[in-house]
């Protein structure tokens, strides 16, 4: 069984999100919890475990920064692939529990938050109480300290408890995106329906070094999904930018355009290429396929070769016929 | 005296960030407590109160994505000043207790995330407990339900509770920063250090098209110093894009600048031009300065009155003669 | 009649051009032959015509560097028109004779080398003659100095001779293109398929300012049609750029991107904006159209106008609305 | 002796740049006129000779048109150097001529129109006559059919006449560049003050096409030195665009530029890489280095290797270390 760290501890979304991955192979995997977000990156950077699964990004909170801060430093992860999760919760009580006898609900105030106007509708008398996660909320009332929990679909499965409600969400789009990370080496083949993530930290306050950055990818015709900055070594005023784009390493531009990125940063960290969760095909445009970057580099092979030796024959061709389009 | 919210209960962060805004004109302002980001951006457009203090972004956890969110919707507010505040603690006890006797320490789970390491080290023994906020763990101090919390400095006013240890922070340089928003209209005069922020929604899909936003500055000289992206309407895939640069609504080449992302966007909005914290001048380079800008506009204005009428005279320049720099 | 001047003498393209200019309307101008582009120039700029006729550019030869070179410098001139002319040649002989009796052909060099192959095929024993001009031929014809002279199909109109062939030219498509030229003050109205010149001397020798330049353009959907360079001053290394594009001044982008110019470069000047010859309309993506420019003219003065009082009201919108697309 | 053709007859300006060329090793090339551009071009095309010689850009009259176009079609030819030569004219006379006795000067109207100001001044009496070149100006000097030939000074090593003045030019800076061509493969190593020439066919009527093309250099940190466009086919509408820029084929910066130009165009042609003639040195800024194109090609070839296997040592670095700079 191939072990995969999650933030935990069980029953929180993380875990949720771990199994959303293993899918139908839920056998394979052994699920371990982590107390925090550091603690599972780095059980996969010790070995103790193959993969993690953490949280990147919220629809509603935004950006998970532990989990930000934790890829750009230390020994380098790799994303192998992205799991959206919607975000919906389940109350869990006691078995038996009546509504009227709910007197307190617990769960992290973040949770709490995004159920606010469920509780007032449905549990209009519960006195809500912070806990330091929504599965602590679950252990809480199962040791009767609180009545009802906000929690993870999958808290039920760990704990001696039974659903009062499920599906519960104020807004009722919102997602969580995980990352399940690995040590180098396990980048995904390409399905054609790619991500790539990097962390950049550009050099200091040139202007326009983003715009350049981000031109990199708009000639090479890819479509960037996602652009995050942090401020660096907690200072603002210093960026790391992340960012998201389409394709595949093993994509010719996609990988133009990495080594392109890396020439004009200070520090550029590959975090890998994974299919994408929503399945969103993404193809090239005339002028940036694979096919382009392989007739381009052959073409200037050609030109270099000319150079080393007195080309005598004259019948190099040094220039693209009008036939390739 | 001029009314502010802030993001309560009394006692938190912002309360904090108020108070630094206010400086020495403390006795100008009332400050009010707001349950929440909402309610304090809301009591701002209602006009129950003129200001609205709230965090904005922490270099710990990042963007504040409650802030990022009512700012983009709703009727307008635009930040009048920032304020950069450095996350350091207090831990609040009643007065008198000595360590031994702190058993539980209470504050909201950020909180007790970034002083972790200085709880194992001088509170060893002491169990942490979840709040809603950092001020209801010192309500819950002082009402003997814990017997520490970890607050923000601000705390120790409102509460009778007295500091066991002050300055606590894990991340010695963690730093948040607030908005002071108001409706429009009260826009600071230039300082000559000033930042513009705006949230912007890009036409969909389109590769390129955050390249070709940050480029409209760049090519103006105007130095981009945050980008934050949000995922529209819960959704990922589509986003909305945060920008602050350098620069003042009123200066020509911010202006210039404005009107083109306008075109270019499907939605943007203005978030205000105020004082930089960090006081950092700005300078425009050759070609970018207000001057420039005038006289360009003055050099088409002329090109353009000529063709309503047939000059005679042969007078009108229609070239920059070299002299203008 | 108004007078325009042409590159003469009397019977070449320049004249074909003008009256091509004046087409239906031949007789409300008087044709005034000028003996270089530069006194062409001249005439028009000291008053004593009101219009030139020049050449501009040669799909054979390539830039006519006097008619660029008079444009850039001196009192500022304006094209208000554009004439595209076939170049097919007429062979002119004294009336009567016979081919076997054409011994020696005359025209200007360039003309020969134009029509070389059909002189071979046709006229296989007549010697080339050098001549100053097509004209000076058909004149050195008349007085019997050559037996034939190869000329614009105008100069049939002028001397007393006859056409031996018409439509003579080896390359079949070449094509001469000529400005017509007047004082500032006379840019045509738009007519939707308009052109717009001007010539610009750069910042010397910073990398990557003619791509800015031209990315100007660009972000505002304008496109290029021509550029050229020609060394400043007689010296290679330093260059004017000379810019043709599609739309016309009276646009909002045009006049957008012409104030961009203008700061960018050390020295602009417009050349005139004119309906394009080939009639191919403009059209403005969505973003660029004038009413795009309107509505960001307009949103950002009401920013600015907001700044300037305290707007108790809060009925202005800082937002560009959704529906506008 | 190596054989290199120049734009003849004996004499032209066209021998004189090909003689300083040759330089100190006169002697090891045998000069061979050819009538026409072509002629020459084709020449060394077909083996008959390795090397050509001819004018590429007239600092007064602007690009040589039969150059351009014949180097973007046929056989390709390359660049090995250039040569600027300032156009000075000699006038040259039947030995023992004097002033008096000077009725008539002949040359090609355009070196005619270069002196015309020293021959209003210095032969005020003389009638200009036109040739067919300045050569064969003075072929007829020698003849006897003119007094005196406007022409290069080399032409007096070849025609029996004597220098009746020399340096002679009404603008005193005028250069002309010639272009000294070979068949692919005689790239000169590189010097560290380089040029590049190429001729590109971008794709047809695409807004901002030029301005992407431009931005590929610029990005790369490549000065542009030089651009002509000229109309493809006899057309206007559609242009080939002529790109001068700094550095030679052999750094990678120039070989990752011109590979991308090659993606991006319909048809690219190398012209060469060759010594600057004004010896200008080329420097590459930060991030554009050869050692930065090699280190971000090892980066990325290390990434590429990881994803073939799987790395369970883990001691790749996947990010490009802060200490590179």
């Amino acid at each position: 069984m191939l072990p995969i760290a999650f933030l935990g501890p069980q029953g929180t979304f993380a875990e949720q999100a771990a199994r959303t991955f293993a899918g139908a192979e839920l056998d394979s995997y052994e699920f371990v919890p982590a107390r925090t977000v550091s603690l599972a990156l780095g059980a996969v950077r010790d070995g103790e475990v193959e993969l993690a699964c953490v949280p990147v990004e919220n629809s509603v909170e935004g950006a998970v920064g532990t989990t930000m801060d934790g890829l750009a430093v230390g020994a380098p992860l790799e994303a192998v692939a992205e799991v959206l999760l919607p975000i919906r919760f389940s109350v869990l009580v006691r078995p038996g529990t009546p509504a009227a006898k709910v007197r307190t609900v617990a769960s992290h105030p973040h949770a709490l938050a995004q159920v606010q106007t469920w509780l007032e509708e449905h549990l209009p008398d519960a006195e809500a109480q912070a806990a330091t996660s929504t599965a602590a909320a679950a252990v809480g009332v199962a040791k009767g300290e609180f009545d009802a929990a906000v929690t993870a679909p999958v808290a039920a499965v760990h704990y001696p408890l039974e659903e009062f409600a499920t599906g519960v969400a104020d807004v009722g789009d919102a997602v969580t995106r995980f990352f399940v990370l690995a040590r180098p080496g396990r980048t995904p083949a390409p399905t054609g329906a790619d991500r790539t993530s990097v962390v950049a930290v550009a050099e200091r306050n040139r202007t326009g070094v983003l715009a350049e950055m981000l031109t990199e990818l708009a000639l090479r015709g890819i479509n960037l999904s996602r652009i995050e900055s942090r401020p660096l070594k907690g200072r603002f005023g210093e960026y790391r930018f992340y960012l998201d784009f389409d394709g595949h390493l093993a994509e010719q531009r996609v990988g133009d355009a990495l080594a392109a990125l890396h020439r004009r940063c200070r520090d550029l960290r590959f975090l890998g290429s994974y299919p994408r969760a929503d399945r969103g095909v993404t193809s090239a445009e005339p002028g940036n396929t694979d096919a382009d970057y392989v007739a381009a580099a052959g073409w200037l092979a050609g030109l270099r070769d000319d150079q080393a030796r007195l080309a005598s024959t004259g019948t190099r061709s040094n220039s693209k016929p009008n036939s390739d389009r």
